[in-house]
């Protein structure tokens, strides 16, 4: 038997815990698959005395994550703290200096500071792996980086948060409001400390920001996203998207285009029976197009502690057995440089909005999509509530800038009650 | 730049040329992706003189694959032949010999010699791998073999023959009995040189045997595989599950029991609207579960040269970075032995079957059923059609060894015109 590979893990949450679990429940197994003893030395948490349910009494503790990241006593920094700011963000970097290989599930420090954290890794012969990062436990990152490495990326999709499938599968079931699935939500515990980077889209947004720089050889470019949230989705909205035999998905798409890198995670719709539409709950799906695979399809919880130590334990065992991959699988300083483009393929677009009751408002309205060329698909005007009248339409294939005109110009008509909600319509 | 990897590439079918054609095509891409060039130095086929649209002058060529196996410019043999005996067993014998690492897409030379090819690898250092031997271009092995490496495999299953799955979708959509559609799918090119390695679910079967091997570290074990064939089901058996809210698809499953390894790839029931369900042509849908990733869901299609390519050079980068792993996983002297189990789970199972029109003939059937302990769900008798009646019977959960002696002793009754048609219900 070789030498062991010893980790020094810091963050002790979910996470860390299902990590140590493994490691003490498996050991003859992970090191008959790896050639090598799989050793933890040293952990590293906020609170000492915290009962976790699990013997740390074998592993040294440092209170200082920096600290355990440069102990001479450890192979692998296995970084299960979070942020892109602070100890993370400190840890890690010690970790690189002191030569050390680094593991991360943090989405939010790679999609921040990968290209320079990859830079000092590559400077000093470390690898940084991190598959629990992306998607839960499925092994995508692998996939993306090794399995397809023989194709030109085409496209890459994905629901990849599982709060927001979550809520929005909960509005569906329950017939509920987003406040009150949000706050159920939030009881659940499934929301981040800052909220606003599960329904704001910023999570999932890291996540694609991460796929794209694999997927098309370039850098991580998380400034370059077109966010929407899942705020603005109502009840309303859910149930005119099954009507029309839709689902709504806080959906990522990136695709690198002769006019720049497109990356969007936006809610929109797609068809009920897809395999995207019957996604439920915290389930994620990523969507991998390649010219010579054509498509793969991968699905898997997105969160939990199984999973998202199975996937940190997959990265543990490439490590122990040897595979040193570059962190966004070429080398650092071959990573190419992209202007953003905007999405703007056309796509059918769902459209909802509240009328003024005032003569010939929807007219109006029609008036204004057919100056831009936008046809209808569908429209749908509601009986008034009080002196709004609701109404939705579906346009035919347009362009998001000429939507987004369109709306502009509506709202000078002053017919328009409040912001139209307009979700684009994925036929996926 | 490092020293090219340099392949010899035995095979130049669909599979060979695709390979072929990346490797011109990408050569940077390649290189960059693992730190050295990529390269072919020799090729073998059966026929020189064939034009396979690829320029082929660049490469020494070779009569004989086994030849091709042993020069000294090689360092990867690349099997793409076929075939578990003849030149693909002697070449890859002799690759191995001569210390050369084996990439192939050859499922049955796996299942039937594995565990003394992985013996005679491992004797030399070399690696052998296989990501293109099962469920074309999914990265399935990779999948289990590293990315969930963590975890105990708790079962596997899967569709894993797109011919299979073409005829019985092309069945269900064209309205059209299984021997047209066969004919048909023999026209297209396909079908193996011997029919029966498709329909009658040998081929899957050995891609299942592989995946158990993996996910359970045991020996490949195909003559345990309980195999049945697509070649009894008829349009009436199509019809019929459509109407109860199930799709017919050629399902393999396998699990480590207290009793041994079940291993069994039959024909199944699976509800209409879920994944497996769903999935049509020759796409292929792969299932992982584990202790800790709970359950992986992977689809592509099952084979074409794009996506069988793209497998095989998935193997091929992860060889040129330098990635060594045991052939199945784990040393092949600590792969165990097993005992076959015969699948007896509890499932519902549906049964067709035609009743000679005799009195009684119908309540006969039920009593012996009833006898064995097995509850009737739902049963429909049809209309005589001449001397025969057709009699359609869902059973409750129940054993198929109980199904099977069931099934006997109505046969001794006389009142069954043929032998009735018995497939399990998957709710999966």
């Amino acid at each position: 038997m070789t030498t062991p590979l010893r980790l020094g893990i810091a963050g002790l949450g979910t996470v860390g815990v299902g990590v140590v679990k493994i490691i003490r429940q498996k050991a003859n197994l992970l090191a008959a698959r790896t050639g090598r003893p799989i050793v933890i030395t040293a952990v590293s948490a906020r609170s000492r005395d915290k009962d976790r349910g699990v013997n740390l009494a074998d592993y040294a503790w440092e209170d200082d994550p920096v600290d355990l990241a440069k102990r001479d006593d450890i192979d692998v920094f296995v970084e299960l703290m979070g942020g892109h700011e602070g100890p993370a963000k400190d840890a890690t970097e010690a970790a690189i200096a002191a030569g050390k290989d680094v593991i991360t599930a943090n989405k939010a420090l790679l999609a921040i500071h990968g290209q320079a954290l990859a830079e000092a890794a590559e400077a000093k012969g470390c690898v940084i792996r991190f598959e629990a990062a992306v998607a839960g436990g499925i092994p995508v990152v692998k996939s993306l980086t090794e399995g397809l490495a023989g194709n030109d990326i085409t496209r890459v999709m994905g629901v990849m948060n599982g709060t927001c499938n979550y809520i929005l599968t909960r509005m569906q079931d329950a017939g509920l409001p987003y406040d009150e699935v949000f706050a159920e939500a939030d009881a659940l515990g499934y929301l981040e400390a800052d909220p606003n980077l599960d329904v704001g889209g910023i999570d999932a947004g890291h996540k694609l920001s991460l796929l794209s720089s694999i997927a098309f050889g370039t850098k991580v470019a998380f400034d370059g996203v077109e966010l929407e949230g899942i705020q603005r989705i109502s009840i309303e909205d859910i149930n005119q998207a099954a009507d029309l035999g839709y689902r709504i998905k806080l959906l990522g798409v990136a695709q690198l285009t002769g006019r720049g890198l497109e990356q969007r995670m936006t809610p929109c719709l797609v068809p009920a029976d897809s395999p995207l539409g019957q996604l439920t709950g915290g389930t994620n799906m990523v969507v991998l197009e390649g010219d010579a695979v054509e498509q793969i399809v991968l699905r898997g919880p997105g969160a939990g502690e199984g999973p998202t130590a199975s996937a940190v334990m997959g990265d543990v065992c490439d490590v122990a057995r040897g595979l040193r991959i570059s962190t966004f699988g070429v080398p650092v300083g071959a990573l190419e440089s992209t202007q953003p483009a905007q999405s703007n393929s056309p796509a059918p677009f769902y459209l909802r909005m509240a009328l003024l009751d005032r003569p010939g408002a929807l007219a109006k309205v029609a008036t204004v999509l057919g100056e831009f060329g936008i046809s209808i698909d569908r429209m749908r005007q509601g009986q008034h509530d009080g002196s709004e009248a609701p109404v939705l339409i579906v346009t035919h294939k347009t362009q998001r800038s000429a939507l987004n005109e369109a709306i502009a110009a509506m709202s000078s008509t002053g017919v328009l009650a409040s912001d139209p909600v307009a979700l684009r319509i994925e036929n996926v």
